[in-house]
């Protein structure tokens, strides 16, 4: 029998928020620093990425260490970091985020920036120290620059600032989502494709998978924006439109998207049998299981 | 006969300044963030930082290698995206640096504060793939995370911050600078200690020179701001005391920060000495025709 997604948060949850926030408190020399880092750590949200990583490294046979935590942690702050520099004023001005004041909102613009900087780089100094053997780390850290740097993350956020204000394509969006929220997730399983021995064919079908469960995350995103719970998900909707974004909503309509993304679901559910039938893993996994909750909005 | 620094320079900065922009190029997926990027990176200044990396291992008997040179250019990148973030309006409010418009009043403030965290994480992406065994990257990777983290760099902008528009000690001055610009100069000597095997007395008479060097740096740059020319340090002078910021000038007058300066730079000569008699170095070394420079304002 497969846990819960939230039986399965439960379990890992306290540790990466732990190894966060000791490795934060340890490696800053300012208290107001580590408040404004940890403000938003301690915010919380799902910890989908974390999760994944520790999900998909459990698919392949290996069960959270020590390691694993801790690649799983430096991934989580990566997105915090990305998290707070998204809200700044001069980006999408955002006031809440997670049910709570935005870290900028909070300390001021210039600690906010700071704070970012300040998980981002601590994020490759938590990988750089992980409990992991040299080839790993060294595998981790290229894996994670790929995705949050120019060619990833970032490079989606520019697309994202630059298509405020008018209409892009679906192609265009689909782009942008890719890198800006895509990338992340799929640098999760990749990491955990780095950290545990597997047939080939497994983990390209594991990499598939994560690529449409990105790209399923996004739309419902989107979706949510338009159709969410203000209350629920812990930051104004309706903030695509306040700021004319091209979403796949104001593409496709809410019917479309919808479509899109059942259709990304079905493909990631394919490649996750593809990969289960590579490793000869039958039942319902973890993976499964995150996959679901992101079908059921 | 031992080169002058800027036949120095001009033997290293064109191969530091071509690994910059070849690694950005390649693995940047938007143009304007390039471009951003790309800006800073070609404003030039003294290439001090990696200049001081490749002339430590040199000291210690190992020429520039291509992982050396990927190494001193990875952390020229972090310098300069720090800088890029210091000079923000929510920061330093700077409107020219390195004598060109500063990267926001070019790109704006969005971009300028992506192109910074684009400069950061390709940095450690670029050393993640260095060539250089793992042990060396992974050393390197936590020297430069830690020196340009919490509780270095980024601790020091926090204090520089704190410290505006109050009187603060000397004492309080100095844990500053030792993190905001001490910190990097420190990790350039460090990342060569790492790179090169030597007698752990050589290793630690250099580290110490680092240190003295890294405040001589400073004190200068606050001389510099009050009795530089604009012309030649290419910024704004007097920005200190617009700012209200605490200096050693401020704190010292200009012949008390002359004096520490002095100061300083004889330690930091008496640290080299020892580094020297460690390794049965004789002469003038690259690294005293560093610390010449400094002396010299």
């Amino acid at each position: 029998m497969t846990q819960t997604f939230s039986a399965f948060a439960g379990a890992h949850v306290p540790e990466i928020d732990s190894i966060m926030r000791g490795f934060l408190k340890k490696n800053s020399a300012s208290a107001k620093l580590f408040e404004a880092m940890d403000y938003s750590v301690a915010a919380g949200g799902k910890r989908f990425r974390p999760l994944l990583l520790i999900a998909a490294a459990e698919f392949l046979g290996q069960p959270a260490t020590a390691g694993v935590y801790q690649a799983a942690s430096a991934l989580e702050m990566i997105h915090t970091y990305s998290l707070i520099h998204d809200d700044l004023p001069a980006m999408d001005d955002d006031e809440l985020r997670r049910g709570r004041p935005t870290n900028h909102k909070v300390f001021g613009e210039a600690l906010a920036i700071l704070a970012g900087d300040g998980l981002l780089t601590e994020a490759f100094h938590l990988v750089s120290q992980a409990d992991l053997p040299a080839e790993a780390v060294l595998a981790i850290t290229q894996l994670f620059a790929n995705a949050a740097g120019a060619n990833g993350m970032i490079a989606g956020q520019v697309l994202d600032i630059q298509s405020e204000n008018r209409q892009i394509t679906l192609e265009t969006l689909q782009k942008m989502h890719r890198r800006k929220t895509g990338a992340l997730i799929r640098a999760a399983v990749a990491a955990a494709t780095a950290l545990v021995p597997h047939p080939a064919e497994a983990g390209s079908a594991l990499l598939r998978y994560a690529e449409h469960l990105g790209m399923a995350f996004q739309i419902r995103d989107d979706l949510l924006d338009v159709i969410g719970d203000e209350q629920t998900i812990g930051k104004k909707t309706g903030a695509d439109q306040a700021l004319h974004k091209s979403t796949y909503v104001s593409l496709l309509g809410i019917a479309g998207a919808e479509t899109a993304l059942d259709d990304e679901c079905d493909h990631a559910a394919a490649a996750l049998q593809q990969a289960k039938a590579a490793l000869d893993v039958t039942g319902q996994t973890m993976l499964d299981v995150i996959l679901k909750e992101l079908t059921e909005i």
